[in-house]
């Protein structure tokens, strides 16, 4: 154990442990919840001190042997964090301790970045963990910054890469649509408006619009990275700068930029880009709009998939597991089902997200923390279940033939292709007389001798542009 | 145009406006939404007014002359709110004008039945509208009153009268579900789980959980009675009885509970009950568990009845309109869709007064106007459409014995019936079997020889307890 | 009373009545809310109509003395809608009379367009309301269309109109901030993080602020109009073009937009831009980060107005009403309470427009009618409302200057701005010794003779950018 | 590496590993999280297990040989959840691998528990996991079961167990509370509505008002375990007890109640409680009632500490950690900002849960995974919060004396006290002179001679009721 101590007291902490005092007060101070910081975060407020670090050097207000070290120090832990993201391995989560869902509008994350940074570098210099008055995880580490611009900034950073990384997802779902699109494009079937019989369409004309809002999805996303690039970095506390080194605030994101190759501009009003979040609210609320088209996909894959024989079954979804516990060879919606619920699980953090934006307060908004666990939260969750949905469910329907046929010509849906022809009152005579006499329409309609089978279907492949078989 | 004034400064109104010029006021700050005030919160208003002024002349505070007619104006208000609420007449709202969208805290909603009732009752003793003087809407009327104790308790005589509406309207869903459940109690259909096909059901099964889940909501709705009947008349401003004479505390609530015929009781704790609202997030959470409970039965319900033909068509609705202006003879859904929007709006009310009174601040919460509103709103929604829902789709509701039957002899839905019998494993071979052979479950098992087709629906019949056909 | 009929059977309708059969049943259908269709929509909903009967004239499909009387009709009921848009007549609410909260996907309020047309239409040609046989709203008024394509194109066209009302009412709130940023540009004040005292600021930079948040949705608002503009009209029930005429469908959208002179585009996939709503759902979310920064502000102008003596008081709202009915002189800010209501309400419309978008089944979305009446709803109160937060409360905010000041001095706001002259700690400890010894920090700062005052003051100002005093 | 299959085909399981190929295929389809299913959750699910067991073997459809094993394994296993519970080990989780978020209505949860239980039973009778001819999970283990009937039952176990620590966590913050109440009776202070100084009120008065909230929660989640206890157990897939043994069904219930000593029984309506699960819309409705009840509080609590300097003051906050990394000296409220996202995260859940259960589709719900596991989580973080609240901010919460009396003598607060004695109209007077001539009410009632001060402070002290220093 070694003692570190702070405004409040003096505290024991682990000899071994590369956070300090502050880390451990948070610790104390908020429960766990069982959920980490998401580990781009925690990259990205790396790369954030990284930039705050070099441009100090460049300013000349670190010397070069503490700029070494804790250049060293945080590159390494660049490394470490990029374990976690791939999955490679957790040791990040040995340094980074603090809860995400933390009061203190993120303060706590930012000791525990700067007092692992302070500690790895003493380690570097040789020095021993705590030696703060070597390298202080404040007046070096944090030196001319405040959490209140540093940890919106990290958050900006982390968006960028995972929103890159959802539109990559979209992508490649939209893809595999489009390639039922094409696999479908010739097999008429019935249109159904509310629920009911509507009128005739081709199963690739649904994939087809599937796509086609999947694609706005992306497109959406990938116009979303404009919003997120102007950070606060260089405000420090409120956004005026106090604190900081002129010179430091005017270079600081230009090395960010080059440190993330990304195209992260210093905020033209530092003031209002410290206090109002509204970006996370307009860019969840894209996110958001992506998981509602897939929220409605899903529910009409379910429902074309019912079955598989006292249901709509015109498509088969794979056979990813044994359905029931109870009900032998009984094969379920599952990829679906697990798909909806992180939609609606999205949907609800956009609530959580508007309240804590508009609930902000003067010169900052204390909950930063929550706002963007779970902003960084959906854009994750989404981001796997799209990969998922794609590659579990999408890529393997297929059609079922002969339901879609016999759907289609056992209702009236092609009655209204004959409107133009007849008029609406003549065909609903047709469609009148085929329900009072429990007959289908295409029945009833030969009955009026107004036009032949074989002219009623070609009429209908040509106007529905199909190949016939 | 009379002149009237208060602290800010004169106005114009109108010769014969009832209102004065705190309402001229809120009329002015607050733009016209569009919607009005629910009668059934103005009617309470009145009673709260009636109560405080027979109290504060059975104390002394109020000379006979005066009292009588503000009591005589007072009863006439009320019979022009029971107008209102029956769909009579809506003159009312000539004299009621401020828009349910105000701040303040409901004050202008005060000032304006205040002043109201001060000019009825100078028109009753000959007097012109505006001699305050003679009766002042705020040292009369308003005596020993505050905004914050008549308002919301005139919200809660206002609610317990809609709730007992709401649960009757759930009676009368419960009812007509239940016919359904008797009516259908012989037809044996497939029974669904995850949208696909699971084990033998009856449709009056169907119709008798869903009777059940309404039973629930209203025994609940029964319930939340209790918990609007505390109120905190008396208490004034913060709930502190400031500026209210003693006796007329005590006695307030007792005469308005004769005059409301409610079991209105006076709050043990009158400050809690001024400044905390969460007894209507918890009444209107349990609302919404009906709203859900009902788009659940719903959705069932155009899953079940989608077709005609192309669908699963195990029930018909009535036909209530023509379903498209282009697809002819289309019927659709439309009781079930409007319902089922209307459940919408009520989980987005919920979100809205959850929010409204978890921001409410200190003393009191400014933010009653909207809550009320909507949580009145809601109510009232919901109560019109359980009439419609029953009246307009499920007592019409009819089954489609085909369909039912069809449906349940071409899937595997009996397989489960047979596994303490045969085992899980043999089960799900023969399930296997008919996959793979393209026949149905029924035809695979009558190749094992395991049991003969007679057997099989004796089966069946017995164990759904069934009368056979 | 005349009589029509549908496919269910015979109605009376009221002779005068400019409505028919299909209006009656959605009346009886579906209960009254006690709201009204949108103006804008309805208006819009002509617009469509007229650009149908144009189209269908020129493809050859209407005789010019029926399209005459029709367009004449149509051009006579836009102004009538005008009217009720401008608030000078609800004349237009005798004519189209069914409930925003409808099933049916839009048909009732199509059909009682297409009514209204066709017997406005017959009136002008001399003959009798109802005589469907010269005009039929069917055949002739909705030739070429369904509801399922007009529908979702009026909401577009109507949204657009609002959409760009609501950006001139930001602009208009902008500018009012920023008026005031001006005009307090060099009152130095406390700056609050947490609530807590954190560093100097000026009054001006918070409105500066609120103003750049505020230009913020301005922007995005006039960047949402991109999203609205394409419209699958044409596209009649799914998207197919299903009994439309093909020259009609190439060019009714080019038509509509002379007649609107918006930008309207034909969507690139009518089937898509048939079922997919999601464009609500981005909009109204950009809708909704509006309301957000809306809310922020207006919470911390409560804050700062509060007292006035009891409070932070730093800035004076423009007393609007009484604020009390029994705490006499005090003033409440109710034009901020207003505002946030309506930030709440559009909160819950988003969450109510995001389910229903998401709970759209296959060809088509059965729930725009509640979709398209809450996004409507929520641009039109944010519009009045940002109208009315601008004349009513900020732009007659004033400064408190001695507040403003003696807050500043008494905190140690100050502190931080020493901390790159002397270190963390050490200013930790002056401010340590301040708080045990119950003095304020600058006293604590003079003992140490660290800086003189008026070298501090200088520091300040210099750092600030203000021209002092 | 061992073999398994299942319907789907044949797969490798670690030698090791508890679980079977069902969990496996689980893991496969449903990506990880980062989450993991609630210990209670688990727990509750195995002492299903052993209800099932000890009826099945009661009823002579289990072999002592088999029952015994699986028995002990079950014991031993809901030590090893116990564990988990307590925090003391999580080897639960290397046999309970399933994510929460798994698509298929719990199946996987349900095989992952049947094959872990087989699992050890086997290794308990010396034999290798995997031999499920021995011990099979489905045949065995899930003798008489469905996922259907026991994941729902094994939610409403655990939610009893959670929510009565729910309810013990709000007595405990209910105490605290009040421990205040008393300690702050007699301290006089400003009471505010709509953040304006209104009227006078004590602190612990304030406190006892939050306390009542608080007590109303608190009876509130006592009174929810009565909607948890009715439970589906026996009715298999979809409530009609399809594949299960009569005495069985008769008999598992009362078994559950006496392994788990909790009130449970048998739901009247098995059908309906497979099918509706409004119970967790409606207990969790309760739930988000006490985190807006708590929300509340935290933001007075905010606004009554904000400074120390420049803010209301007029209570200080125990000081938990350094407030800022560049402010020195700052302390911030930051337990109240971590209860507040808490909170926020729980209304948010609510709007998740709510969607969930209204979009549950006929015989079952698909969606219960979600509804469970963020039903849970509430229940978990808001005790959690709740202690933590308690402890580290509420009992160390100390009153500001000073400020508390200068803030009521500086405000007009006294003025509505003596609107009984002198009238609205004339104190309305005093309070605008005083307002123009920018003194202190109660400089301008010393002016008018009406009232000494000393006349005046008995008055008030008087009115509420405190012992006067």
């Amino acid at each position: 154990m070694r003692i570190e101590k702070d405004s409040i007291g003096e505290l024991e902490i682990p000899q071994d442990a590369a956070y300090g005092i502050h880390t451990v007060r948070s610790v104390q101070n908020f429960f766990q919840s069982g959920e980490k910081i998401n580990p781009y975060l925690i990259k990205a407020y790396f790369q954030v001190k990284l930039a705050a670090a070099q441009t100090n050097y460049k300013c000349g207000l670190l010397f070069k042997e503490k700029f070494d070290a804790i250049e060293e120090a945080i590159i390494s832990l660049i490394r470490e964090s990029d374990e976690a993201i791939l999955g490679k391995s957790d040791s990040i989560y040995n340094k980074i301790i603090v809860d995400p869902y933390q009061g203190g509008a993120g303060t706590s994350l930012n000791m525990n970045v700067n007092e692992v940074i302070a500690n790895e570098a003493l380690k570097i210099l040789g020095k021993n963990y705590g030696d703060y008055k070597i390298i202080s995880p404040l007046d070096d580490v944090n030196l001319g910054q405040s959490t209140n611009d540093t940890f919106p900034t990290a958050v900006k950073v982390a968006s960028i890469y995972l929103i890159r990384e959802l539109a990559e997802s979209f992508a490649s779902l939209q893809n595999s649509l489009q390639k039922k699109e094409v696999e479908f494009k010739n097999i008429l079937k019935l249109g159904r408006t509310q629920m009911q019989d509507a009128v005739p369409i081709t199963l690739g004309q649904e994939f087809g619009a599937y796509a086609q809002a999947i694609a706005r999805d992306r497109w959406r996303l990938y116009n979303a990275e404009e919003r997120l690039r102007s950070v606060n970095l260089g405000g420090t506390a409120v956004g005026t700068s106090v604190a900081a080194n002129k010179e430091y605030v005017l270079n600081v994101n230009n090395i960010l930029k080059k440190i993330t190759n990304l195209p992260i501009a210093k905020s033209e009003d530092l003031i209002d880009a410290t206090q109002n979040l509204d970006v996370f609210v307009e860019v969840h609320g894209i996110v958001k709009a992506g998981a509602s088209s897939i929220n409605k996909i899903c529910n009409d894959l379910r429902f074309l998939s019912s079955g598989p024989n006292g249901g709509i079954g015109e498509i088969n979804l794979p056979s990813k597991q044994a359905g029931s516990s109870i009900m032998p060879g009984k094969v379920n919606p599952v990829i679906l089902e697990n798909t909806i619920q992180i939609c609606e699980l999205i949907k609800g953090h956009d609530v959580i997200i508007t309240n804590a934006v508009a609930n902000g307060n003067l010169e900052l908004n204390p909950f930063l923390p929550l706002i963007s666990h779970l902003f960084l939260k959906s854009i994750h969750l989404l981001k796997k279940s799209n990969y998922n949905l794609t590659k579990n469910c999408i890529d393997g329907i297929t059609a079922n033939l002969e339901k879609c046929k016999s759907h289609l010509i056992s209702s009236s849906a092609i009655a209204a292709s004959l409107i133009p022809t007849y008029g609406y009152e003549t065909i609903q005579e047709i469609v009148k007389y085929a329900h009072q006499n429990k007959i289908s329409f295409v029945s009833a309609l030969m009955k009026t001798k107004l036009i032949t089978e074989k002219e009623l279907l070609n009429l209908i492949s040509k106007e529905m542009g199909v190949d016939s078989e």
